[in-house]
C-alpha cells in the first residue's frame, strides 16, 4: 500500500492520511499481483479450489428457481442474522448428540472472512490481546489490523503448550484444529480436550475456524471442539465458549460467499450489532441458493468428487516434494485440508528471497512470513495442491527446485 | 446491546468485555425489534423499498444464466475490488462530458453499507474528525461506530454555512445531496460547487452518498458533485476529492446487496485492500446478476414505474399530515428520495417519548435522536412513503395524530 500523502491536482493540499493500520500491509500481496500477469505460472500460492468441482448445472437451476420461488426473500432486505430458515437449517445440520444449537446461536455471514472481520469489531479494542495458533491464517491477520491487537503465539504442537496459560487473558484465542491453514496440521483430540476445558476455566473465547473441515483425506473425522465443550456443560441450547465458524466455498463454492458462526447467543447479538454497519445483511440471493443446497444434499453429493480429487492431487505434491526438493526443505504429509506446509533444513534459507526466485522461475508460493503475526519467520512455505492437476504440481516443483539451485548460485 | 459481563457456565469466570464502542449503540434498535411482534403495525420508520417493484421474473432468469454462462465467475473467487467487466461497465455508466472514468476509478462493493464501513476502515483512526451532513443517516453513524469517531455537524441549510470551515481539517466530509436521509433535502447546485471548491481547497476527501438519485418526483436531477470536481481537474481519469457511492438496493433490488464506490485510484487501492480483510471478494453471482441487469437497460426499464409509484405515495403521505398533524408538526414535501422529515413545532414535543406513543397506536416512525451523533435531536421524525399504498400511510398518520393526542392528556 503505496502511503505517500496524494495531493490535490488544483490546489497541491494534501490529503488526509490513511489511518495508521494500514501502514502495517505488507508487500508480499503486491507480489502477488503483479504475478498474476505472468504467463504460464503455476500458483501454488493460493487458497483456491479446483473450479471443475463446481456444480454449476445445480446452481443455475437453484438460482432460478430461488428468485422465482421466493421474491421477497431473495431480492429484498433481510434480517441482520440471516433468513431464519438457513439459520434453522444450519442449528439442525451442527445439531448431535451432545451439541444442541437454535436458530438464536447461528449467525448466516457474507463469507468465513466476515466472521473473522465482526469478530474483530466485537472483541478487540486497540491494542487488544489475540491469542493465535502460530502460524497463523493470513486472512484473519489481515481481518483484524484495523483493530491493531496485539498476539501471543500459540504453538500448539510444542511439547511443553499450556492451554491455560495461552488462553487466560486474551479476549479470545484463534484456532483452525482440521488441517490449518498454513500448516495442513490437525490437532488431536485430547489438545482438543485441552482447549475447551481452558477455555471454561479462564472465561476466554476459543475460535474453531473450521472451513477445511470436509476435505479429510486418511481417517474420520474428530469431534469438534463446539462439541467437546456442549458435553461440559448444562443440557439446552449451547451458551458456552467456543465459536464455531464455517463456510460453503470449500464445501460447495467460494463465489456464493456464505458462511457462519456459530455461538452462545450473547455473542451472536453482538456479532450481529456489529455485521448491522457492516452490510446491513447478506444478500438474500445467495442465501436462498445456499439453503436449497444445504437441504437439497448437495453437500454430501459432492463430497467424495471432491476428496478423490483432492487426495489425489496432495498425494502427487508430496511425491514430487520428495523427488525433487527433500534435500531444501522437510515435509509433513497432511490427512486433510488445501495445505503442505514446507519448512527449510538450513535456518539460513528465507522464503522471502525464494519468493522472488520462484516467481522468475515461473511457480508462485506463499514464503511463511506472512502467516507470523510480526512477519519474522523466513523459514518455511506454504504449497496448495487443489487447484493444479498432478502433472502441473510436479513442474511447479520442478520450477521450485530450479528456484533454489537459482539461489545457491547467488550464494 | 446488553453489555453486562456473562460467564461461563461451569465454573463462573468472566468472558472478556466486548469492544468499547459497542456501549454507544442506541436502544431505538431495540424498540424496534420488539415493534415487528406487532400485529398490523404500519410501519413508516424503515426504509424500505415497495417489494412489488422487484423485477422478479427477469432476476429469476438472468441468475440461471449468469451461472449456466459464467460458472468460474459466479461460483469461484473474484477480484477484491469486483469483476472487470461490472467495473468497466460502472465506469462507462457514470462517465460523460466532464468525467471522464476507468476500471480503476471503480470498487464494487456488497452494498452501499459496506462501502461505508471501508470507508471509517481506511480513513478513520480512534477519534477521527468526520464532517457529516446534520442530521445524519443512521447507518452510516453505524458504519463508522467501531472506529469511534468525533463529528463535526454541517447545517447545510444555514444562512452562514461556510463549506471551507466545514471541511478543514476533517478526514472526510459526508453528504446525501440527492433527498437526504432522514431529511429529504436536495443539496442545490450552487452549495454543491461550494462543497466541492472546499474539498479541492482543503484536500478534504468529499464523500456524495447518492442511493436515492434515481427517485426524482419533480424536476431534472442536479449535477453530481463528482462531475463538478472533475469539470475543475485536468483531463483523463478522475482523480478529485469526490468519493462517490451509489448502490442497486433502490434501482433493481435490495437483495442482491451490490453498491460501488467511485473515487480517485489510490483511494480505491486502499478501500480494497480494507474489502480484503472484510470478506475478501464480493459474490459473483450477484455481481453477474447486477451486470447483466445494468447491460439489459433493466434500471432504465424499471425507473419510470417506480417513480409513479413513489410519487403518488409521498403526495398520500404529505396530504394525510397537513390533514390529520400539521397542528403538531411542519413538513417540507420533499422533491425526491423516500423520506419525510416532520419537524415538531413546539420544541418540547420529545419524538422518542412520541415512538412509544405511536407503538401503542400500532404505527412506528423513526424518531431524530438517532440521526444525531451525539443523540440530542428529539424535535423531528423521519417517515418513509415508499413500502406502504396510500390508504395505509393514510391510516398511519390517522393513528400518529392519535398517539400525539395521547402524549398531550397525559401532560
Amino acid at each position: 500500500m503505496d502511503l505517500r500523502a496524494k495531493t490535490d491536482d488544483l490546489t497541491g493540499r494534501k490529503r488526509p492520511g490513511f489511518a495508521a493500520w494500514m501502514g502495517s500491509t505488507n508487500t508480499v500481496t503486491q507480489t502477488f499481483l503483479a504475478a498474476g500477469q505472468i504467463p504460464d505460472l503455476i500458483n501454488l500460492a493460493g487458497g483456491l479450489p479446483a473450479p471443475e468441482t463446481y456444480p454449476s448445472e445445480e446452481i443455475a437451476a437453484i438460482a432460478g428457481s430461488a428468485v422465482a420461488e421466493h421474491p421477497a426473500e431473495t431480492l429484498g432486505y433481510g434480517p441482520i442474522e440471516g433468513l431464519p430458515a438457513l439459520r434453522d437449517a444450519l442449528a439442525r445440520r451442527f445439531s448431535g448428540p451432545s451439541l444442541t444449537l437454535t436458530r438464536d446461536n447461528v449467525l448466516v455471514t457474507a463469507s468465513g472472512m466476515q466472521g473473522l472481520d465482526l469478530l474483530g469489531k466485537v472483541l478487540v479494542d486497540e491494542g487488544g490481546l489475540i491469542a493465535a495458533q502460530f502460524p497463523t491464517y493470513l486472512g484473519a491477520l489481515d481481518a483484524w489490523k484495523p483493530r491493531r491487537p496485539s498476539y501471543r503465539e500459540l504453538h500448539l504442537e510444542s511439547a511443553d503448550f499450556d492451554a491455560h496459560a495461552a488462553l487466560e487473558g486474551a479476549q479470545f484465542a484463534y484456532t483452525v484444529p482440521n488441517f490449518s491453514n498454513p500448516t495442513g496440521r490437525l490437532v488431536g483430540t485430547s489438545l482438543r480436550e485441552a482447549l475447551v476445558a481452558a477455555a471454561h476455566a479462564t472465561g476466554t473465547w476459543l475460535v474453531e475456524d473450521d472451513p477445511y473441515v470436509g476435505l479429510h483425506y486418511d481417517g474420520a473425522p474428530l469431534p469438534r471442539m463446539i462439541e467437546l465443550s456442549a458435553t461440559r456443560g448444562p443440557p439446552g441450547p449451547y451458551r458456552g465458549p467456543v465459536v464455531y465458524m464455517g463456510t460453503l466455498s470449500k464445501e460447495i463454492a467460494p463465489g456464493l460467499r456464505i458462511g457462519w458462526v456459530l455461538a452462545d447467543p450473547s455473542l451472536i447479538r453482538a456479532l450481529a450489532t456489529a455485521k448491522q454497519g457492516s452490510d446491513l445483511c447478506t444478500s438474500g440471493l445467495t442465501q436462498r441458493v445456499a439453503l436449497a443446497a444445504i437441504a437439497g444434499g448437495l453437500v454430501e453429493r459432492l463430497q467424495p468428487t471432491i476428496v478423490a480429487l483432492y487426495r489425489e492431487r496432495r498425494d502427487a505434491l508430496c511425491a514430487a516434494l520428495e523427488t525433487h526438493l527433500s534435500h531444501w526443505f522437510s515435509v509433513e504429509k497432511p490427512v486433510g485440508g488445501m495445505f503442505v506446509w514446507a519448512v527449510a533444513r538450513d535456518p539460513a534459507i528465507d522464503t522471502d528471497r525464494l519468493l522472488t526466485a520462484a516467481l522468475a522461475a515461473k511457480v508462485c508460493i506463499t514464503p511463511s512470513s506472512v502467516f507470523d503475526p510480526r512477519g519474522r519467520d523466513r523459514r518455511a512455505m506454504r504449497l496448495n495442491f487443489t487447484l493444479n492437476p498432478p502433472e502441473r504440481l510436479e513442474e511447479g516443483v520442478r520450477r521450485l527446485a530450479a528456484a533454489m539451485r537459482s539461489l545457491e548460485a547467488e550464494g
